[in-house]
């Protein structure tokens, strides 16, 4: 077994807005984790959040912290209780260490446990570093045909997943999706996958609209040049990956009869939805919180080219380049950027 | 077979807020219909709201109509097509037409029939009358053991084992109520008799809690005094049947992880929901719009004695007394009104 | 309107083994039927049985029948209550007529409506003929992208479909099909295109096996040459496309906890099933009988692509031909067959 | 905190037949664990099938053990992960111990956690003992409205519980229940407590039909004196709980459409199933193995009343008497037989 260096060079948030590339001590893992080599790591939007705004909600960045929670690496190091047989092993890393004994846990909706520790969410290190550990269950195997990079996006992929789920998309499911950022992306692959007949992305944005389209949509329309509350489209399943109470409505008001609709993004805390329209068509309104025994499914997706997550990324950084990472995400030409962690 | 007369004493909708007893055609039954000699109707908030404004929503009075959809009688004559052996059967009125070929009817949810016609909703006649028609199949027959008024009041019941039915109710589940009046207290009584282990009603006048704890509710409280979205309640369901945004926004805050909200009460057609604490909970919210196939439970809860219809009732009118039983019915004293039709 | 002749020519099974080009009385609309003049019919294994032995269970030929209910055609003439608009559009034929007013077809279930009249099943006529008649909404339009072949054997996809919602199929499914014959094969075609990672179809016959991975199975498996119930498969599907006792207990075994079998097989009508296992894993097993609302599916899987009916198509025969072409039917090296009543 | 003595006297298994009375070391509680005295244990027939035979399929007793897997009592240690708070509290033991890692256990299935360790099944010991150990979050508080004895016996209402959600239970639903011994019994209560509105027992023993009716159903029949599955019964649901192939084909057969059958009853491996019904009739088939998730419930169904485990308890012993017992509890008379570890 390599020697795993006691330091690491990581990204660490110091305070809003202020990223340091450091070294820390390399995380000893606990007898049930493995020690991952960080090959490639997804930012996501809560990323940029984080480093813009130094909280989420409640959740506040008050001690240094590191960020990323889409990562994929090699397992080079596990703790007491797991096969060291496993070393070598390429993975993706499920950022989740959930509590396992309380109800929720128990009755398979982890997700949702009270304890959960989460990467990248205060005060939990994530994976902008060179290793990080996670629950040796937590780090699901990759074959070969899964690039890196597509092992590190199966984190928004089971975003995906979860929300198909909780959709109950399947052969012929028509399916009308509010944004055309990555979330929206990935949710229009998935919703192929699941078998929907037809998927509607909507992005006020051509450039948007036509990604979208190209990588999974059948169709797309322009939200600001035609009322969408009112075209009748009546599908099955309304996802938003807006975070837009616009956007929310319409897509409630484009349900038919007994249809789900799915919040997925994040925007305001309260929003202004059509009841009385819930209430006529027995409309079904949830929303997701990270997701849970979506990796095995995620992984099989891309394997079999499902879904396709590397045609996602479309810039791609070191370590040390993290804070203009961060900052190429929030650009809208940009899909997918990516920090290979072992590349400078 | 006793001869039915050609015409029969009717009261009437005119115009808004013009109710007249009238001598009206008595209906012919289609092949498919049976004659109903109408023995009890309960009055419902809907039928005072078309009485005092002329209209629900896209629905408008501009024709006269008989109101009155919660109805039970007794069978006096059949159409071409329906077993003669049913004349002298009592039953309780399903007051739905659905189409039967739709996709909505053919998947079991006919209550989300386009081409519903529904009793007493523009332009559809109800059962203020001496005589209503009903398709054979939505004559449900009652045993002795159920009251000719609790067989009227399988309708109201038949809302709440709907509404149990898309919340999931069951024993372990912990209930909140919004609202106590008869839906309220109906649906106390149908949770309780899905298993459920703590209903608690929520009602600003205390009269209306104390009623609730005694027809159904383990326990009540009072909305006004309390903070009930901050009481950590962490209910399994939540049961609007209020109407009002507050309650429907402290009912969904007081919901445990994957719970569910219904919401049962017409108020606002648009509501500030909490959607982030729907996303951070999973919480389920949907709305119900009539029922579908409940008649037979509803005569079952009845019979067995597992809800208590009879007790609801707190005032009686006979046919000529229309006007003053809508008026009767909006009085916070009263909990279910009944109109006799063979009754001046 | 093109004139309707008063007679036709129809494939007649006068009694067991005899079968004969007769004219007969073309059937007349109900006013909610259609009049469809049949472009193709599949033939189906019931279809066979029946004119070998003169039955099948309980159902009896003991009077002259049209056989045949995998049938598309164009709609020549429509009853009082149809749009005439119809008249030229190109359908495919749900061969059910149920009661619609059952509590199971009220509940969504109208496979199970006792009441059910269904195409070439003693006393109701089938589709060996030039002309039949369908309730309208049983009549499901075709797009141009399907062809008259893949409309007809929307019957057999359909039963895969049904199957698959029953299987609860979906990505990352793994499936274990029993048989290869022309269900098995479109079973394996309809679980891929519900999403699932992994279809095993399992014959004893080599050429089969091959055609089976051909057209949708992810992989085969000769059941001579390997215990299945000891591959430790541990699927979470098994569909029974074969109707023989072994096949159904070695697929019950390869299930995985809490697995699915679905048996659709027609075979003996006890089989020894190992109960302990079904404990043990509590593992579901269920049957179907035929489908409902499956239609619109199943077409738009035809018309996207996403299974290929076409390539089933292994011989067709003209009306005169049906005795040869039922023969044929039976000959292994046939997958499916299809007699185009407008041909002689 | 009372000194826990180091030893404890047990009834141990040493070999088939031959038990005996002896002093063990106390166990020690591992981190997460607690130490229950044991106040009560219930027997079941898989502890006199241990006894008599020395095995129960795959699990042989080739070493000592101690039986008994329906037991509560009282925390008197805790382990060192655990809360001392809890020492004195009254708990009913969940006597199972999953691995939590599983695919299984995070999907909320635990009760199929390949790695489960059970009480009472070889190697694992159970609670005829002054002491036990257990996972804390599987020791499941008692309010003080439900007794020792009921504590205990939340084990076998478990299974109850499991089995009713698997039946799908609820107001409007018949219930076919075959077997009343102590599984058939509380079948039937806890039927009830689901809303089942016709509950039939079946057993050939007339005072067992009396008993059931007695305890919990609404009916009773006789299958020696009518043949069960040609009295046209259709009900919703069937549970065995004889785990006989007769009664479990008879079951089966009186199912109407859609109906649920659940195995509980242990039997022979293999039995001969009426598959062209479970087809023609769409009827699923399921077995159960343990339960998951039910203690809360089971608890709350004791504390309010709505179930009567007491009133199942028949015959009572002490720890030196578990021989007796285990014979008691063979003997048709008794229904419960409980020991208390805590008396001579």
């Amino acid at each position: 077994m390599p020697q795993i260096p006691k330091t690491m060079r990581a990204s660490v948030l110091k305070a809003q807005g202020d990223l340091a590339l450091e070294d820390v001590p390399t995380p000893a893992p606990a007898p049930d984790q493995v020690v991952v080599k960080v090959g490639a790591v997804g930012i996501c939007g809560s990323d940029v959040h984080y480093f813009k705004h130094g909280r989420i909600g409640d959740f506040v960045v008050d001690a240094p912290i590191i960020l990323g929670h889409e990562a994929a690496g090699t397992i080079v190091e596990v703790g007491t209780g797991v096969d060291p047989g496993r070393i070598g092993q390429r993975v993706s890393i499920e950022p989740q260490r959930a509590c396992r004994v309380c109800a929720q846990c128990k009755a398979g909706r982890y997700n949702l446990c009270p304890a959960m520790e989460f990467y990248a969410t205060p005060p939990v290190d994530g994976a902008f570093s060179e290793y990080a550990v996670i629950q040796h269950d937590y780090a699901h195997p990759l074959p070969d045909a899964v690039s890196i990079e597509a092992g590190a996006l199966c984190e928004p992929l089971s975003v995906g997943i979860w929300t198909a789920l909780k959709a109950g998309i399947r052969p012929g499911s028509s399916v009308l999706i509010a944004g055309a950022g990555p979330i929206g992306v990935i949710m229009a692959q998935v919703a192929r996958a699941y078998g929907a007949s037809r998927v509607v992305s909507s992005d006020p944005i051509a450039q948007r609209r036509e990604r979208a389209t190209r990588l999974g949509a059948t169709d797309a329309i322009d939200p600001a040049a035609s009322d969408i509350a009112k075209l009748g489209l009546d599908v099955d399943v309304f996802i938003d990956a807006a975070g837009n109470e616009g956007a929310v409505r319409d897509g409630i008001m484009a349900l038919g009869p007994n249809g789900r609709a799915v919040l997925v993004g994040m925007g305001a805390d309260d929003m202004l939805l059509p009841v009385s329209r819930i209430q006529a068509r027995e409309l079904i309104v949830t929303g997701i919180f990270r997701y849970a025994n979506t990796w095995p499914v995620a992984i099989d997706l891309v394997a079999s080219g499902r879904v396709d997550m590397d045609a996602l990324v479309t810039q791609t950084f070191g370590l040390s380049e993290v804070p203009a990472a961060l900052t190429a995400s929030g650009d809208p030409k940009n899909l997918k950027v990516v920090v290979y962690p072992d590349r400078a």
